[in-house]
This record gives C-alpha cells, sequence and structure tokens, in this order.
C-alpha cells in the first residue's frame, strides 16, 4: 500500500505541471454505484472496498471521505497512512481542499471518473485561492496498476418485450418530444441504466447491475450506441438497427460528443434528416445538448459549447422510474418468487441453528443447549448467504444478485453495508442477531430486502429497539400524501418513533429500484438529504421502506420492503391534488418473537395480521408441505386486540358525502370554490 | 375605488419614466406584517383588508397576489376592477410580470417598501426583457390619498430587565461579537421588533405589536436610535443614552446609511473609538455592512457600497427567538392568565348560546329549543369578541390584543384569517362550529391560542374533522427529535392524520411568538414552505401547533397551543447529538364533545387526559367556584382506557444501561466510538 502511494505521487510529480494533490473517485466513467473490478481504483489505492468514498492524495497525506454507513467498515480497512473524513461531521472535500491546499495548488482528476456537478463545485472551492483543477490525460492509477483486471467482453442482450412492456420507438419517440421542448436538438446519455432502459438491452460488464458498458447520443434524427462492437451479436445489431440505432466503438463518444457540438453528427452518419424525428427542417431553433450535470463525466461535457448545454436532470431519470404496468406485473412476481426464497432460506437457517447450534430457534425464546460443534458443520455469514443465493438461483428468471448479500452477525450487523469476506467472517451465533439484506436480479425485476431475526433469547433491550424500527417501518408504509409530496417530507415518518428514545440511524430511508437494472435507482428518494427534496413522489414509482438501528459493538437492525406507489382511495380529495399511497410487494414474515407487543397500536398490529396473512396466500404455491408449516407459525396472527377504529366510516362518511354544501352566514358571499372534491 | 385605479393611472405616466406598472405591497418602511393605518396602502388601493398581499396596477389591469389563507377573503373584498392571483396555483409575480409586461416595461415601486431580497428577485425576472424596477422617489400611493391618517406620536417606553431579562448592554456586547466574527463594522437594524428588543424600549405606534417606529444602526464602536423625537421622554433618552445609544431623528437614516458606507459616522458623532466596542483600532480589517436582505428596505440598501455588503439574516432574529429564563417565565404566567380569560369566556359564551338560543351548550349534544330571541340579545362575532377581549383586559400586565381576533361561526371559520366587522359580521349559531383564534399582549409575554367549539350537535362528519385535526395537534406537540432538525421536517407530523382521509389545511403548522413583541416570530416556522428548512429548531424557542380544517361553505376548525422547545430526556443520545421535545405552555381546555374517542390511541389519550387535569392545576388560582365547576366538567378524565405501554420501562431501561459494550464477532476489529451515549 506503501508502494502505491510512493508510486502515485512520483508519478504526480512528473506531471504537467506537477500535481499537488490526485483525487480518485469511486465512480467509473458512467458514475456508476456498482463498478467492474478494473474501475474499483479507489479501492486499490486505499484499501476501503465500500461502494461510496472519495480519496485523495496529497504530498504528504491521503485521506478518505465516505458517509455514515461506512464509517466503521473504513476505520477497519483503512491503513495507518489514510485518515478517514465522516462526510456530515468533518469538512467536505472541496472546503478542505480549499482551505488546507496551498494557493495555486494543482489538483489533478481522471476527467472522466467524474461528474460536471462535482468538477464545477470543486472549481468554484478552488477559485478563492487560485488552486486549479487539472484534468489529467491518463487515469494516473491505471499507469501504476500492475495487474488490473483486463476488460470482459460480455454480450450485449435484447430485453424482450414481455419484461420491458415499452419498445424502444416508443421510447426514443418519448425522448425526442422531450427534447423538442427543451430546445435541445440531441441529449449524451452516460449512465449505464439509463443506456440499457432506452434501448431494451442488457449485459453482465458489471457485478449486480445486468448492463453494458455503454454511451448513447441520441439527436432528434438519430441514436447512436458507443460499446465494444465484440459484445454486440448479429442478433442485437439487427433489431438495434431496426430501431434507426448506430452501433459505434466505444471511445468513438468522445469524438462524437465534439461533432454534435458543432452539429456535424447527423450529416457524418449520412442519416436523413426527418427521417425519425420531430425536426422537420433546418429552421428549427432547437440548439442545445442536453446532459445531466449529475452523472455526465466532466470529459464529455468539456467536448462542448458550454453555452449551448442544457444542464439538466436526464429525462431518462424520471421515465425510467415511472414504472409501466408490465414492469410492475412482473416486479410483484419477481417479488413474490424471491419472497418465498427468503422463507426457504429462514426454514433452512432454523433447522440449522437448532441442529447444529442447539438454539431454542426462529419461534422459541430459549437457553442454547451446549452442543459440541464439528468445525466442518459450522455455519458462517458467508457459507449461509451461499445458501440463500441458491434458494433464489432455483426460481424462475434468476440471473444473478442485485448487490452484495449483507449477511450479518451480531456486531457485524451494525456495520450498515457489511460485507462478508469468506476468510474473514463471524460465525453464525443462536446468542445474536442475524441481520440478512440481499436482493436478486430476475429478467421481469430487481428484489431488495431485509430482515433481522434472533434464534436463541433476545434481549429486551433488542426488542424495544427491532418494535421501534419495525414502528418506524409500518408508520412510512401506511402513509397516505398528497400529490407533490417529496421523500424528505416522508423520511421523518420512519424516524419519529426512535426519536422518541434518542435513536436514530445514519442512512436514508428508501430508494427507487429497477425492473430488471440497478437495484438503487433515482432520481426520488426517501431521506433526509436535501436531493430528495428535488423529485416529488408519483404514482408507478418503486421505493424501499428500509427504517434501521445500529449500536456498534452489540448488533445491527434493519427492516426493508420494496413498496409501489399508488393513487389512494381516500375519502376526500381536498385541494384536487390526489393522494397517494403505498402498497406493499415483498413478501417474508417479520419475527414475532422480536416485536414488544404492548407498544403496538390497534391499528399496527392489524396491519401485521393482514400483511402476514398476505404472506401465506401469496407463497403457498412456491413451498413445499413443511416450508408452509413453518410459514404458517411464522405469520400467526396476534389475538384477542380490539380492532382499530376508523373515522368516516360507511355510516358517517354518506353523511358527508350528502352534507349540503351550501352557504350561509351574513358575512359570506358566494363566489367561491369548493375545496373539498368529493369522490363518487 | 375606480377613482383611486385612475390618479394611479394619471400619476404614473406622469413620472419620469412612465411607468407601465406600479407594485404597492403591504409592508411598510419596516417590512412589518401589522402595519399602521396610515401605512396600509394597498389596502386603500384595492379594499382587501387581509395582511398579506400585493398589488399591481398597470394600465389596462389591476391584481392582487395573495396566499391560501386569504383566497376567499380576497375573492369577497375585491372589486371587478380586480383579479385575484392565488399564490401557489397562479405565476408568481415575478413570472407574471416578465411573461406579460411588455418589453423594457418600467414597473415602479417605493423602495422603502420592498426588502432588497424581494427587489434583487424582481430584477433578475425583468432581465430577460429588458424590464426595469423603478424607484419612486416619492411614494405614489400616499400622493393621491386624501384622507391618509395623520403619523401618531406615540411615547416609547423602556422594557424593564424583569421582563425582559437581559440588559441592553449584554444584547450590544452580543451582537458586537457577532459583528467582528462576521468581519462587519456595522448592523442597519430596520424590523421594528428588533430595535425594541435590541434596546429594551417598547411603544404603541402600530396596533397588536408594542413596537415604535424606528430604526437602527450599530456599528463596533456606537449605537443609533432612529425615531420621532417627539416619542422620546427624557426619562427614556437618557437609558438609551446611559448604554451609549444616540437618539436621532427617524428621517436621518437615510444619510446616515451613507454616512456609515462611506465609514464616517462614528467621526460625525465624535464618539471615542474603543469606548464601547471590540475594535481597538484603525487597523481592524472588518469592513462589511451587515443588512438582512429579507427585511431591509431596498432604499437603504441602495446608500450602501453593495460590494462591501454582508447580506446575511439579521443576528438578532435568532438571539430574540432564543427566549432567556426571564422571558421563559414571563411567556408561560403570561399564557396561564390568557388560558383563564379563555376559560372565563367559554362559561360565560356556555351559558349566553343557553339562554339566548336555547342550544344544549357545551356539554350536551342536544337539539336547540326553538326561543324567540329579543334583537337586543343578540350575540354577533365582534359582540362575543369584545367580551373576550374584556376576560383579557382584566388580567394583569395586559396591553392590548396582539392580533385581530378571529371570532368565526360556521362557513366563516373556513376564511382562515377571517376578522369580522361589526357591521357585517355573522350572529352566533347553536348550529354551527364556533372557531376562535386569538391573544393579547402583556409585559411579561405575548399570546396565541386557538379554539374550535360547538354548543349544539355537531354532525359525525365535524366530529372526525375535529378529531384528524386534534390528532395532528397532539402528534407534532409529542415529537421528539435531534438537534438539527428543522421545522419543514416536522410540518408533516400534523397533517399525516388529516392526510390519510384527503384532508389537509392551506398554511403553515407554526410560527415563532415574541416576549410582549411580535405574535409572529422568525426566523424559525413549522411549516412546508423552503424558508422552513433555513433554520434549525433550537431548545427555548417557542412555536405554535395549529393545524386546522377548512371545508368552503361549511365550517373551519384549528387547534393552537404555543409551545416551548426544551432538551428532551430521552433514554439514548445516538449520535451524541441531543434530542428535543416540545413543552405546552397554552391552557384551555379541548371540547370533548367533539372528539370521536375511538379513533385516538391510548397514548394520545394519556395525554389529553394529563394536559386537562394540568389546566385544571394550573388555572384553579385565577376562576371563581362555578368557572371552576365547569372547567372540572370540561376536563374530566376519559376512563376505562387501557394504559399506554412504553418501550424501555425501569426494568429493561437499566438492562440498557448495563448492556456490555464490549466488542465480539470474528471479522469485528475495534478501534470505533461508541454511537450511543447513555443518559446517566
Amino acid at each position: 500500500m506503501a508502494d502505491i502511494l510512493a508510486s502515485l505521487r512520483s508519478l504526480m510529480a512528473s506531471q504537467s505541471p506537477p500535481l499537488d494533490a490526485l483525487l480518485v473517485p469511486s465512480e467509473d466513467y458512467h458514475q456508476s454505484e456498482y463498478v467492474s473490478a478494473r474501475d474499483k481504483r479507489r479501492e486499490f489505492v486505499c484499501g476501503f472496498t465500500g461502494s461510496a468514498g472519495l480519496a485523495l492524495i496529497t504530498k504528504n497525506e491521503a485521506r478518505l471521505w465516505t458517509d455514515g454507513r461506512y464509517f466503521l467498515q473504513a476505520t477497519q480497512q483503512l491503513s495507518g497512512q489514510w485518515k478517514l473524513m465522516r462526510i456530515g461531521e468533518d469538512p467536505p472535500v472541496d472546503v478542505w481542499m480549499s482551505d488546507n491546499l496551498q494557493k495555486e495548488a494543482a489538483i489533478g482528476i481522471d476527467p472522466w471518473c467524474v461528474s460536471v456537478d462535482t468538477a464545477q463545485r470543486w472549481e468554484r472551492a478552488f477559485a478563492k485561492k487560485n488552486q486549479k483543477l487539472v484534468q489529467t490525460s491518463t487515469n494516473l492509477v491505471d499507469e501504476i496498476w500492475k495487474n488490473r483486471p483486463p476488460a470482459e467482453i460480455n454480450p450485449a442482450v435484447d430485453h424482450p418485450l414481455e419484461f420491458a412492456g415499452r419498445s424502444v420507438a416508443e421510447k426514443l419517440k418519448a425522448l425526442r418530444e422531450k427534447l423538442s421542448c427543451e430546445k435541445a436538438r440531441g441529449i449524451i446519455i452516460t449512465t449505464l441504466d439509463e443506456v440499457a432502459w432506452l434501448y431494451n438491452i442488457r449485459g453482465s460488464d458489471v457485478s449486480y447491475s445486468p448492463v453494458v458498458h455503454a454511451f448513447a447520443i441520441v439527436t432528434l434524427n438519430s441514436a447512436f450506441l458507443y460499446v465494444d462492437k465484440r459484445k454486440v451479436s448479429s442478433k442485437v445489431s439487427s433489431s438495434l438497427q431496426a430501431n434507426g440505432i448506430e452501433v459505434r466503438q466505444y471511445g468513438a463518444v468522445s469524438s462524437d460528443a465534439a461533432m454534435l457540438a458543432s452539429n456535424q453528427l447527423d450529416q457524418a452518419t449520412g442519416v436523413n434528416s426527418g427521417q425519425n424525428g420531430v425536426c422537420q427542417n433546418d429552421t428549427c431553433d432547437n440548439d442545445l445538448i442536453w446532459v445531466d450535470p449529475a452523472s455526465c463525466c466532466y470529459a464529455l461535457f468539456s467536448k462542448l459549447d458550454a453555452n449551448k448545454v442544457l444542464l439538466q436532470q436526464s429525462p431518462l431519470a424520471l421515465a425510467k422510474a415511472l414504472k409501466n404496468p408490465v414492469e410492475l406485473d412482473g416486479l410483484k412476481n419477481a417479488h413474490i418468487r424471491d419472497g418465498a426464497a427468503v422463507v426457504q432460506y429462514l426454514v433452512w437457517l432454523d433447522k440449522q441453528m437448532q441442529e447444529i447450534y442447539g438454539a431454542s430457534g426462529y419461534f422459541l425464546e430459549g437457553e442454547v443447549t451446549s452442543k459440541k460443534i464439528q468445525e466442518t458443520m459450522k455455519l458462517t455469514e458467508v457459507s449461509v448467504s451461499d445458501k440463500l443465493e441458491g434458494f433464489r438461483a432455483s426460481k424462475e428468471h434468476f440471473r444473478g444478485l442485485s448487490f452484495p448479500t449483507i449477511s450479518s452477525v451480531g456486531p457485524n450487523a451494525a456495520i450498515i453495508h457489511y460485507s462478508p469476506q469468506a476468510k474473514t467472517c463471524a460465525e453464525l451465533d443462536p446468542n445474536s442477531i442475524y441481520l440478512f439484506d440481499s436482493g436478486a436480479q430476475y429478467l421481469d425485476g430487481t428484489t431488495d430486502i431485509t430482515r433481522t431475526v434472533h434464534f436463541g433469547k433476545p434481549s429486551a433491550h433488542e426488542k424495544a429497539c427491532y418494535t421501534s424500527v419495525l414502528k418506524g417501518h409500518i408508520a412510512l408504509g401506511n402513509a397516505r400524501f398528497p400529490n407533490g409530496t417529496n421523500g424528505y417530507s416522508l423520511d421523518i415518518l420512519a424516524r419519529i418513533p426512535l426519536w422518541r428514545y434518542g435513536l436514530d440511524y445514519r442512512h436514508g430511508t428508501g430508494h427507487g429500484i429497477g425492473s430488471y437494472l440497478n437495484v438503487h435507482e433515482g432520481p426520488h428518494q426517501i431521506s433526509f438529504r436535501p436531493q430528495a427534496r428535488n423529485v416529488p413522489l408519483q404514482a408507478s414509482m418503486t421505493v424501499t421502506d428500509e427504517p434501521g438501528y445500529y449500536e456498534d459493538g452489540n448488533f445491527g437492525i434493519r427492516l426493508e420492503n420494496v413498496l409501489v406507489i399508488k393513487e389512494a382511495d381516500t375519502e376526500f380529495n381536498f385541494g384536487d391534488k390526489g393522494y397517494l399511497s403505498f402498497e406493499h410487494i415483498t413478501w417474508a414474515p417479520y419475527q414475532i418473537k422480536l416485536i414488544d407487543l404492548s407498544i403496538l397500536t390497534p391499528e399496527e398490529i392489524q396491519w401485521l395480521n393482514r400483511y402476514h396473512s398476505k404472506c401465506r396466500e401469496i407463497l403457498a404455491s412456491y413451498l413445499d408441505k413443511n416450508e408452509m408449516e413453518w410459514l404458517k407459525k411464522a405469520t400467526e396472527p396476534f389475538k384477542s386486540v380490539a380492532a382499530p377504529a376508523f373515522l368516516w366510516r360507511k355510516s358517517s362518511r354518506n353523511q358527508a358525502t350528502s352534507a349540503p354544501l351550501c352557504f350561509s352566514g351574513t358575512a359570506y358571499k358566494g363566489g367561491v370554490r369548493a375545496e373539498i372534491v368529493r369522490r363518487n
């Protein structure tokens, strides 16, 4: 590791101008969250394996910025040469650089690995002390990385209409309409999932995300895919061609972006103007190039005329987030099969914990019967997660995991994005909480679920924490809210039951999920982060509901379901805005043993009973007799609980509907609009 | 009214350059919410009496922008010459002007009546079409206003330390430290409550706010008060002088701002450098003038060198919001006397409604016994609110109302900021909901309370709405939240119970309240408005909790208490941030008859019982025997309700405290910080 820093520093000094500092982001050329092995440059330089983080190397120092999910993990993985900078507690990287690097410092970055937004924010911070961001012509990390994994050549495949639900032609048409509306004549698409979604293709260049390393450019008249041509079969090539998409080499995107800027791209390809597009003649005044500043790399942006760039969120982000009916059906089906795999896993694990470790098991709270455990029988975080993968792999349409399974025992569960390694991971422990957060890629949808369980005797404190997390999980899932509400506003619902006792968690509460695409998908989110304010939640979006609580050194708890946003059938419709609610599409039981029933409201208990009863109903056809018996026991309704009361029961609701909307009162004049639009 | 518009248009045409449009804001020179009669220019031109609104007069049109609280009222008050523009639904005024006024249009404004923020936002909007904002040298409305009320000469009085809690010397010292920190050498203070708070003076120039029409300038070495000198007695003058404050004529602020800009103000006054201040010599590099862009008028800002201005929220806004212990005691005491007045009013009104109108009364749900009512006996919204004022006036330290009492029957209650007029107001009605939102100025504190009652037989729908509002009111008041949480995040807590049924309200949920100062005080608020994100809530702030529900043409419901923010004694302290909670300081019963008990959780019921029991205890010494009997009945506890359960009861809490914080698990390494700081 010392060698790496020394080599980098020597290379930095040899640059022109010599670099005083070098930034090494986690991201690849596409600002991906999960990157291929050869793109893990930040991990290579500092050893930290988490998905998010930014390394800064100066002549004398090395610092890593990462967020609350990873504080523990980074502390463990960074060597003494590195200093951890905690996002939210320590100064942000731009502030730190501006304050601590000398005047006129040259700070290097590979412009392919940084977004326009980030590069420009840094440049603004640097202006104060005349520091400058230097775009290196090569990636310095690649130059010193001796055993860098080679590029894999994995085939791109068609994603058929039976799963995609919408044809490429329809998607291109809608995109071009958006371009026209915004006076743009072209768009550069750089995120891998947007390219895959738009062209209905999938691949396997990156672990966990079924995408192809590729860029796209779409103009009003033409469309391009930039990809290693060896990945494109003649079958795929011809279906792309049928949609007017020309396949070009991956590296050609750079020169083509420049051609696009000078309005020569369409001519160069010999596309007949007006053939596919909206624009029929040369007099059209669409002259902007649309670039998403949050994802487009600074290298491509630099090829454009800054005055003719529309820096705005890609229209594909929202289009992709609003799932079509075929995608919604697929997602629901995928989550049913996935839920069955999770239940099968729990049944298996319950048996193992009892047989091998003498645990009282999933249902009983008892002491462990001490057993002499054979070394070969031992279960580890990795071995059990392999078993879980096996249950998923047996299901229809399975294509792999959607992210590295978090399989964590006791204190490891407090590491929010813990990723167990075969050699070092912990053994299962009947006296500890076990948290697993996992998901898969199925042809018809992507899944993501977290459950927390205990196979022995949980403490009252663990139960209280579990119940508080559960209350937050239910409160968010049961919310109804008017159109226009964003995920920043809703975030607090999942935290209030924890805050009551002075507890909290250091991560957002929900993210969108792809349709056989990325497991983390925007543009919306449920979070305390300011970005969560930018996008109102809308019907047909997906979002996770995953509050948690983590006690360093002791245990962690998280509960996660995927929700679909839908129109709510509310009794009234004040302001005529329309109201939304959530539909759970994840199916797996909550462990009743961990719930302190006394603190649940009748409404919460009713919700749990209903959810559990649906689990039984929905998963029945995927489980064998033994598994089904286990599930019946796991989902037994809570009894002798008063039924929750509801306002506007049938009788009073009718009364409300027939209430006269006439005006009275001497100071009142007519001519106003009715605020209440009643439902029929 | 037609004459007014015609006269204004003729005056607009005679300006140089001739004005294509004229903006008439509601605000006075100090951006006050409540203004004196002679400053009600916007009301004079358009007839709309609400507290917020902006009038725009063009050659052919007249439009008024106002917010959701006033849509109904504006519809009623505006003549046919005026078009109502609904904020949040119609285009904002800057967008509308930019889109609809011609290129290079000249749009006039009195620069004393508009804030820097607003003027600059307009100017940015105007840039697109080369329109320009023209600062008129006189106020055109004043010129045509024939019977404009004269300026009143009301005395300024000392606000003694026993109520202020903090001396002027201390406040000036803290202010000058703030100036130094921000490299400022002076500040212009323009809001009336900030001037009054800083100099511990009060007055009666404006209805409802005990302030003096005045500006202040404070530098590191000197301090000035700009006020009509006739208002300042020799006693007040000498106590000001004792604190190094020089009294100057109101109009001198304009030239003094220019002197301040050229650094000649201190010299001109002959103040010894370093006498009072922090800065001891000329080499100090504090060279900025601090101006609050949200409140400082454009006229004064224009006197300064824009490059040497620190445009930032006034440091007095937060200092004033963080109440000192004397102010908190005073506020609590004032609210107890105020609560007693409200109960006395309810007792009186209950009796009248039964005797005069044959109502079943506050406690019973019965049909009205038809009675022949004598004309002279009739109760109106205004006559009863006069009675309420009487009860308040009988209390110690009473100095007047803190805002126009909203006393509203039936459909009038749906007009959020309804202000009944003696000639046109409605009669009390035993078959309708009655809402009153009122408050007073006491020497030791300002109050604000809303209750909604029914003296006959409320419908199931009305009860359901009341209960939903009450649930939101309780949910917000019971919240605990970490330091750093803002009022934008908390706002949703009061709405969720309404949203559940598709109901909502078109106003914020809470505002700060002054200490014998403005009833609406910032800088914090609880609201869906973006500004609510800017200021985290802090211990010792006051804030109201006032959700509502309004059904046009039928009824309105609002419940409002004042809360004090305090440190919460939570079981844990995750993240070591410290947690906050609210303390109710308003004391008056909720009407049990209007509550649908079946929908309340055990926790909500317990809270109501405790609150009601405290009402009895706290108000006892202010009520006579009859009133006390009424209150006892009004606050009878709900019986036979299961006690709410709490996590971490004594036993489990101890267990949590003693839980080992040791680390185990093979993949776990040490060296991390404990996330949980347990309370002792």
